[in-house]
């Protein structure tokens, strides 16, 4: 049975457990100092085109966000964000543990707007109890978005130009940057780091078998970044371990490879559900998450046929459900979902 | 040039990669629930001879030491540990920022005596204004300590009465326990598992490229530990990376040879500085990290002959030096030591 | 002119001073264990009839909100509330500094809803990635609710009857306690103690210099709270300022009395701008919070008449604006504002 | 019977509380901006000798501390202090709660002495860990100290010298100041305004009911305290309160007056157990807290004549105990003491 339940239900790549082979009998340095890892932050300075951006690897995405919005925030500071935003919703709370209020703000499909966001910051600032409330430090935002969608060149440019004129700081999570980059058709690596005060590059679930890459484009992390990742217990002290594999993503453009061809996978399989079969989408993704709407009386067969995850029910008599293609996703197995989708028709 | 500058400079042992390298396709589940972390619980189970324990894997150590004490503690407790344990000096305030205070007992070659806890518990007991301090509510300890040395299972098992007496919990760091199970005469696996409330066994010092599995033997861990140990950042959504690791580190009790190993080395090594080349131990340790006091004339040539760390100045003239083999350690590379060594003799 | 911006804009009530002057020169214990503490809980025992509650004093309002929640709370729980709570919106991120999440569900005139409860509450544990979010452990209401409205007794059973459900903690806010009781046809402080988990009793806004009284009133306070208290900064050495002054405020019922004088003052308040003057009212208020709508073009000459807060605006020709009365609210004041206000009529 | 058990078991000085009594019935702002609080910084200002200060009241001393070193530290940075320091101690670890550690360095008689300091800097920044390790921010001393010793001004200096060199904050935790500048040849309020970065005039042991007066003698407070003290809970909605009192407290030296007449009595009670009764004495304060060995035989008839506490054992035989005198102790209760004494001496 083909599986579209997640994008890290895999081991890595094949070109990046390579590399591990490759380079495991190497003595290096650790904590960040390791020659793979070295090499890799020169080749990712490279692919965006960021020069002095200064990159610290981590193992995962909620101790990514935690450890670096702590960093960037002062700690009387809140961070902005969509309500649906990862950190609202899926993280146990991680930023709240490190103090600071995740303040969320209305969205649609995902998206934090520049206009709502200007909005949320006219009405703080014009309200004389502000400083009694918890002070915006930063916005956080996905590229691509939980639901699938991306931001359009226009629209990143409109939100920096927002957080510029209240002084706040632009993080972007990058999970799934990979397929967001595939699918976009104006926003690149160059463009991200212009834009952001710091992003990260997803490994986890773009090809690695663990591992983002934390990357402030200008230079400009703040002080002792050891000091701090150490203190959120998010310092590798094999540090290669991430590094090795950040080298294999940005050796040959295989991250950017691997973001077009899920993305292909994941419009096939769009093909199959909605143009073949009729299911509405029930979210409009360009990228790797598809969200389809399916009969309620169709749903036990289809998951019989291929695994995925149901979303939220949309009334008493359909369910959306989610779809995910990833690097590992392979010709034959959306040829599977074809094939098993025509055998629920039948019925 | 040989290396001993550390036992975390290598990639991951031999079998641990090829487990890696097998398993890759696999699609599993995610969060803990893949088979491969299911099966390696399985595996530690037996070795620890803890049927029913709580078996948890995460990336790193300080992450582990900081994540499962704020786990076992109450929000008012602190944690008791020798003056030199990492959670006191080398983990960044870790401990603290999880809003614990770290209360340390000075100690001597890193090791936490029941007598000195039972000393310092008895004083905060019978002083007057106890409920104005940090409540101790846990003990940590080192297996082996941050200095190479070994607690008996004499002293564990005093330490263990203490804890008792006074309803503390035990939680031993076992960033090294391969090392510390193969050079001690009389404590084992089930031995820990049977005196500590939690402890964890050390991947990423010990053939893993990353990750340590976390026991509580008695199958009481706090409730929702994935909530909680999510929040700390410290939830791999590909966990299958450290359970396929701990699955091939417990067959065939791999891991238990790797300490072996890495110990037989330590000795060689002794032998040839301490026996061969005179330089005297500053600290008489069984385990795979080894102290030496040397002339400060002999240090440059020394260095140019392998890797290794000086530790501390020793007085004016001499310098401590640490040596330290792992897993990784080969034959020839102490060869190759031994006839450095006495390269710089004949100078 | 006469002052409605707040009700903590004044000392303290003429008995709650002179208590204590009566008690200055006496020797006391501290840390609580003062005999003016001690019997201040026995009066508030008796007036919530609570026998065995268990009662602390604490300085100021936010101070106790985020100390009392944090301790309620286990860590990795969040705590459920109005959007307009205070919590969530005017206390500068306290909650989350101690780590929690707000959760804030969307309400109506400050007041949290049983159904709305229950319909969040269902979804997130229907909700199959429950584990990833944060766990709400208890509900925030307020009483009286920052916008001046009340729960009905109905209202707050229905509320209680949800967290019994779902195994939730119900705290009240009571910085206002006093208005609310005395505008509440049907919930008296038995009720609120029967119903609470706990709850405090405001002495800033309500009669004292500062000082709140925390009620647990089944006597389950959590262990070790002098300690818990003390590691939030939140313990008085001098303890008997604040039990001086709640003996005071619970002797002849004097609480009670501060709460039914300011609210007729407020009932005059809006007889003279609602039913005299014509402005229609922005929140429907019981208590001693009353919020009007004002013409823009009134409100330059209304405020040279009296102190008050512009609330927000609700149109481009209307103001929204609230006017506070408390226990130091007089007759003169208010029929101070009653005469000014008709000289801005004769406009 | 005369009561010497703290300086904290009294209400307010006699003209404090009077200035309480007149202006109980004015109007005024609220969160520090009250007309009171205005003009007690100025005085302040003025009799600190530092024109440019920025001062914030708060309501306690744990709660002081916590929250200003908070602010001061950048969050990876900790405090160092002695071991016998208050925030090290007997504060519940308030200081940890903010996610900073107390280095604690060993001292005598609870002074920190500058080359102590600088030794252990030296030795922080030669070790090349340094970045694994919790980074030195700000040095905590107390004026007086807990054991009633005073810093000369010389020494002060010198710990000035030490945090200049190693560009650290210096706060000053004056909870009993008015106690240490009284017994002090050498150093006065204006030294300590030169001195500090920030310290702190304690109010609650120094004839005040609660508060204490944060300065940052040369105007550079962090960004947004408001925000940060009530994130801290530390935001006294009624500011008046703690304004008032120093506003009595700072006119015609009220302050400095209650400070020389308790050291006063200090000085008689020393010399009725020390040259009259023979005591010796257990720490050599000048300050208000006086510490004796009395041998074990006379601790119960000393304990029916008044009011003090058991500090310590200091041999099988005897006991070191602690009295203290405050501004609210009287020439009758010392006579008191000098009678009761002699009656012992007579068994």
């Amino acid at each position: 049975m083909p599986h579209f339940e997640s994008d890290y239900n895999n081991g890595a790549h094949a070109a990046v457990l390579r590399h591990l082979i490759d380079t495991n009998d190497e003595r290096t340095q650790s904590y960040g100092d390791d020659r793979f890892s070295c090499h890799a932050r020169e080749l990712i300075r490279e692919a965006a085109a960021a020069p002095e951006a200064d990159i610290y690897f981590l193992a995962g995405g909620t101790q990514t966000n935690a450890t670096i919005l702590d960093c960037m925030l002062q700690p009387f500071e809140g961070v902005l964000c969509c309500d649906t935003a990862h950190i609202n919703v899926h993280e146990s709370g991680a930023v709240e543990a490190t103090g600071h209020k995740v303040i969320a703000i209305p969205c649609i499909e995902g998206k934090l707007m520049a206009d709502d966001l200007r909005r949320w910051l006219q009405a703080y600032h014009a309200d004389e109890t502000a400083e009694h409330m918890v002070r915006p430090g930063a916005v956080y935002i996905t590229f691509p978005t939980e639901l699938g969608t991306l931001y359009s060149l226009y629209e990143l440019q409109a939100l920096r130009a927002v957080c510029d004129h209240y002084a706040l700081r632009l993080y972007i999570d990058g999970a799934r940057l990979a397929y967001g980059l595939a699918a976009s058709p104006d926003v690149t690596l160059p463009t991200l780091a212009q834009l952001a005060d710091a992003f990260y590059i997803g490994g986890t679930k773009c090809g690695a078998l663990c591992g983002e890459a934390v990357v402030f484009p200008r230079g400009d992390a703040p002080s002792h970044m050891l000091s701090r990742i150490k203190r959120h217990g998010a310092l590798l002290a094999k540090s290669r371990v991430v590094g090795v594999q950040f080298e294999a993503l940005f050796t040959d453009a295989l991250y950017f490879n691997i973001g077009t061809q899920a993305v292909r996978q994941a419009q096939r399989l769009r093909q199959i559900l909605v143009s073949d079969k009729g299911y509405p989408t029930f979210i409009d993704s360009p990228t790797n998450q598809q969200f389809f709407i399916v009969p309620n009386a169709d749903l036990d067969a289809l998951h019989r046929t291929a695994g995925f995850e149901n979303w939220c029910p949309v009334d008493d008599d359909h369910t959306a459900v989610r779809f995910v293609t990833s690097w590992a996703t392979t010709d034959d197995e959306v040829d599977e979902l074809a094939h098993a989708v025509r055998s629920i028709r039948a019925i």
